[in-house]
């Protein structure tokens, strides 16, 4: 049986061309005018465009004896709702836990997928058995290691150990990922403000000023570097940090940055809510930061400085955020963003001027693939590639709320905000898997995609 | 009849694939495995690219009662003989002639072409009728207008002429290119030169420095910017120029800048060659500069900030060069390079490590398409695109010689440089064009390329 | 007959001591502890400093028929009440007005000042003429030459007229001065805008933006460094040009940047007040920015970027602005700022913890007289300096108001401002020119000071 | 008894005047014309000058059982010879030893010191004692605070301990000094290189890139940022650490920038030497870099973004060197300087148009006096400073030879350089302590320097 995308504008990283695109076996047989299939989607006035891609999600992830709220299936069902047809989760081995144990986990919450997944694999301490496991890890097709420079005392590597896992991931020719702010200045402030009395949310964000991730990002970059690997960091926030990417990037270094969508339409005011609840939930590291920061991570996207546009997804409800009253230290870290990512990015950067609808595409999901070693698997409209396939409606509108949203928790930090610019279906490997508000293909339709390493992009 | 591609690897700006070719009506028809054609072209060991498009050539350009040694049969014979598939020239009206008539000359030098071509055309002075033809040359297909700043009393333009000129450029969807160089300074500064005696083809160098074309650049930028204008900056010879470009990439600017294949691999001590004819022979404006410029010409490539790799072609013979011994200012401006871009590209590139495969063909063929409104037309392996193809055997090596090249001219300012990377066959439009050093395609093969108006990438 | 100033702190750029100063015949005859003199000043709890030196004034300035509203004596008079005790005017003379002719003119405006002064001349126009008086001019103590690169069709000079007289003043050992605006740009942008209807004060704004400030800039240090002099931008408003400015610092060159106490402290908010008096009241040239360009201006500032804080003083009364009304371009240019730029400065800059007393000292006075060759005559607290000395109150306060200004305006564009930190007696060569509200010696006691060619700092 | 200079021109970092300076109790008296003393000594034809001030140097530093060589003795000697009239030398207690132990030592080393001296501490390790001793330490006249980020397992202080650190002296009104190297990555690279067979002094340069260095002084400034500290980062050696100093300052943080003179007039070329001795001897950390860092260097000078000019004297003989032979980590860290600073920065820096004279003594002796609190009793001409005084003649010259030198070891790394500009009479505190070729003052003149926390310039 073959399906018809017909009547849709295709638009790619690299082109916009009015053709219909013939799918067979899940993956695209055909793309050209006049074109017959058996199913027909009417692609009347839409674009057409590969699958939204999320570098950056927790789905299931486990904090204080509890879990983040969205897993894998509520998780990617939000995707499915906002266009992204494939997450990258991070696996993420306690410090002195087996790197294949940990995958195994992470393995077992994927049953009720609905939508293409991978891992990375997070790096959380060094010794011999972590250096010889990576070498499976990669056989298995996860070639992205993710290191913390921050959370002292739980996650974080120091600068040996990150050197040393750096090198590994060169010569195993995969990527080097971190999460960037320095955890020392991070614990010391923290501590600083807890004791002057500072304990509300908005403690959080003074704790983690845009210097401190700049600085980790300027170190990370030298050290992947001198490792010879090349460098992904994760939810760059601010000029800072940027303005390090930027540099190292002039300078020949294969170094790639990655806001979140979050960083890029809210801002450090929100801390300032009286209300703790609205302030606790949009606690995430890096904090939101201000309209210069913003200005500076949109500029980096016009300009190719950053790369990707990520989430991020880590969901905690209220009542787990609630943890957190009286010390903003154990305010479990993290929001939504999986149904949201494409509406608001079409919306405030497409419907702006900022991006060309080829660049959206780019940034949200082509970029993604060539780095992660996904492309043309997912990530293109091009003969052979999996039919991971939007139809985009431009004109359609809705306001961002939790009463409407897919994700489990029981709010969102877009809460009022309007979209733009919607998808009007979703296909997952060339099945229709989100028409109508409703998720069509059956759960755990979703597969692991394993990554080659070898030259990035 | 369909011409099959078999065996070889396809590289284009954005991937990678072992895939067979298929080629029917000089388009490409099929891309993938195992597929049949009437006549078969073994690309065994060989790199399959799009062709190179060079956007800025001098074909028989007049200049002083005389020509430009390479015309379009010689110099797209280059082109052919060097992986060059595609040319764009630039139609230079006189200051007070029509542009319509002004094409109308070059259209007529192009009847022995050996591939496709298309042009810029020059805006060299500022009035109602030249206002008004503007539309008519879009209409034409010619979409990209230039400027020169430079060559005061002859080409250039005012301040106030260009911004009038590039906000009709902008209105009419074209894209405004300017020849950046601040020709008050150059203008007083020659003629001081000559003054003090300084007569040789190293004081040209000296009349032209660094600093004259960043500024140049910087305020180009500034004019388009205010005139709502994409704008394409020729030949960018040094960190000044990049660094303002740079920096309006990092303000969301649309700009783009194309270093020459000379300047990524001559410097400016040629100019201090006691032998005055080989100095004058490397006479160009702007002038090869010294080593850090260069460096910053290559992490252009390397992150993006620049865009595109061009020849300037306009080839000068010695006998033409010598109408300038004893005043500098008399030595005809320009040096060849058509045959030798890619393969120098390559060498110092590819080979180099600096830049991969894939930004190879970006630099030299795929941007250039995009940016010019030729793609996917030109610049990319697709269904559907025009069959100019390279089948490039990287193992292929030579000396370059003005002995064995192609161009009209007596001697190569690149002679004696070696390279390793060369065409094995080139195809244009589905026709072998060049195989085993000799162009297979009858004179006047090339066509003329109407480009249309709009958004730029 | 000695003065003795008793029991205040000293503060010069680069020292802060608590000690006398005796002054004789109009200079500092000694400085120590317990000094003897014939009349004491008591000092207590004040800092005692050289006085404030503005570079940038337009007394009595022809406009169309009528001159701008403070002359020489109100100017001054206005000076002194704000700690000023000396000012640097400009010569402007017709374009092809004789320069020696001018400068009498000036002379003649003279005749009442309050405070020291010293003359700019403006290179208007470019002619053998120009080029011989300039030689005299020198030689009469006047060794900076103002260029206009904006006010097309008046003042403005073109990049071959000011590469010229560059040429001309690094040889007579001056120093070169721009107004940075594109003035082609801004006549464009003027015209589309009237004819767009946009014709009130708000429009002022819109046609000259900060790109345009930078590209003059930018271009202004080029034509310096390639004739070999050093550079002074006047009234640098904005991150675009100072971001040229600290690039060609960087490289070595010697440039210096002035921002303007009113950039310092306004923003281009003022421009939308619905009252045509109040905005128009604030027309200048450059206009006012936002906040992002006041931040670059005071980080010059701190950084040692920038060097200096002047006025531009020019004032016009609303009488004079509604000249413009019906048409923006007719308003007259220019605000007042002579009794406010000192305790604006201090209030904003040091009580802020921007800037050190030594660094209010240094912009305010020091790095100007070391500029402009006035050091150590002025801009010091040396034994044999003239007694330009401020006693300051760095606990006085006022609201500043015009109902209680010196100047001859009807308005005040600091109006409703606070300040803490005023002068409380203000001394001219020994004599005390200012206490208690009131000038203290007779009309015309300013004298005209002479400065000398040569090596700037 | 008073001593009058008469007839040379008083060069200091703001003014240039013809002037005799009179002297009467080791301080200056006077500062005038025709003034009149008991001692003369002519200044014909040569400037006057506040004598050097090395911020930075080693004397009998212990190392690994031995000393360096020079000493107090023979240090402060080599000192005068070159126009130096006070050092700082870094007081290292061992990472277990109390601070004030660690001073004592240090204060024994001193009796027999030809010039006025001061100390620097070290933190070299973080606990309660370290902590409360650093308040006696201030109390003592000792307010800059020496922070090692490398020599791993060794000096070397974590981010956290150096965030602590950096408070406490920002508590004290102190300074915070940083050698700005990454310690984990050195170590590592030095590691591999050994094991790779790279044990020459060659690798020493390969085990410490710029890289290192830019990256662990970008992470000194956020943290003193982050701690309300001012920093000074010791021996500035290339542009990646230039240009972090660049951005903090441009940020408005109060950050200062020392190169040595090795770095500014000595390169990477020099590790080459086929004769290990040749290269060992100029084996120091950071390392010699490439032409380009040191364009960085000077520019940064010229332009103020990098403020003093220090030796990191730290001489060790041949024979210690050659403790290093088949392992470069054992090679001692360390290059002589004293002598020959001022002299070489004359003629390279005053000599080739890049500094004025006044610029000269800035960076070699006011500006580091106004930083490391010592103005203006140190650093400057004026009354009541002390009389520490060059008489420097323009004019002479002289060849650098180990031969000739002060210096106890037995080669010098500026052998055979060319110098113009040499002392003629070094006074100290008033007293001649150098001429013609030997020291006048008796053993132990030198007395102890303290400085008084508070606000840096
Ligand atoms: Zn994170
Ligand atoms: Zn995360
Ligand atoms: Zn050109
Ligand atoms: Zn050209
Ligand atoms: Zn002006
Ligand atoms: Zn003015
Ligand atoms: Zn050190
Ligand atoms: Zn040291």
């Amino acid at each position: 049986m073959t399906t018809l995308i017909r009547n849709g504008t295709i638009v790619t990283a690299d082109l916009t061309q009015k053709a219909d695109i013939l799918i067979e076996g899940g993956r695209i047989a055909a793309i050209g005018q006049g074109l017959v299939g058996d199913e027909v989607i009417d692609a009347t006035g839409c674009y057409v465009m590969p699958g939204g891609i999320d570098p950056h999600t927790h789905l299931e992830m486990p904090f204080m004896g509890t879990y983040s709220a969205d897993d894998f299936e509520s998780g990617t069902r939000a995707a499915l709702a906002g266009g992204t047809t494939m997450v990258i989760d991070f696996a993420l081995p306690a410090p002195d836990q087996s790197l294949l144990d940990a995958l195994k986990i992470w393995d077992n919450k994927t049953a009720r997928a609905h939508c293409d997944y991978s891992f990375h694999m997070a790096v959380t301490g060094w010794r011999q058995q972590v250096f010889d496991e990576m070498a499976e890890v990669v056989d298995r097709g996860i070639t992205s290691f993710k290191h913390f420079m921050a959370y002292k005392g739980a996650l974080m590597v120091n600068d040996d150990e990150m050197f040393a896992s750096f090198r590994r991931v060169g010569d195993l020719g995969g990527i080097a990922m971190v999460h960037a702010e320095n955890g020392d200045v991070v614990a010391e402030l923290s501590a600083r403000l807890l004791a002057e009395g500072n304990t509300g949310p908005e403690a959080h964000a003074y704790s983690r000023p845009a210097q401190v991730e700049g600085e980790a990002t300027n170190r990370a970059i030298m050290i992947a570097d001198m490792a010879g690997v090349p460098l992904y960091v994760v939810h760059v926030s601010c000029e800072d940090s940027h303005e390090a990417i930027r540099r190292a990037r002039q300078a020949g270094k294969r170094v790639w940055g990655e806001p979140l969508i979050q960083h890029l339409t809210l801002d450090e005011s929100e801390y300032q809510n009286p209300d703790w609840d609205h302030a606790a939930r949009r606690v995430m590291s890096p904090p939101f930061r201000d309209k210069r920061h913003q200005d500076s991570l949109w500029s980096g996207l016009m300009s190719g400085s950053l790369s990707c546009v990520a989430t991020d997804h880590c969901a905690f409800t209220t009542t787990q955020k609630r943890t957190g009253i009286g010390d903003f230290t154990k305010i479990p870290n993290g929001t939504g963003g999986l149904e949201d990512r494409l509406p608001l990015l079409w919306t405030q950067g497409v419907g702006t001027g900022r991006l060309t609808p080829n660049e959206f595409v780019a940034v949200a999901s082509t970029n993604i693939a060539k780095i992660m070693g996904l492309y043309p698997k997912k990530g293109a409209v091009l003969v052979g590639s999996d039919a991971d396939l939007l139809i985009w409606d431009p004109e359609a509108t809705k306001t961002i709320s939790a009463g409407t949203q897919q994700s489990a928790i029981d709010y969102n930090v877009f809460e009022g905000l309007s979209v733009k610019g919607l998808p009007r279906v979703v296909l997952s490997r060339g099945s229709v898997a989100w028409r109508e508000g409703a998720v069509e293909t059956p759960e755990g339709h979703g597969e692991f995609v394993a990554r080659a390493p070898g030259q990035p992009v």
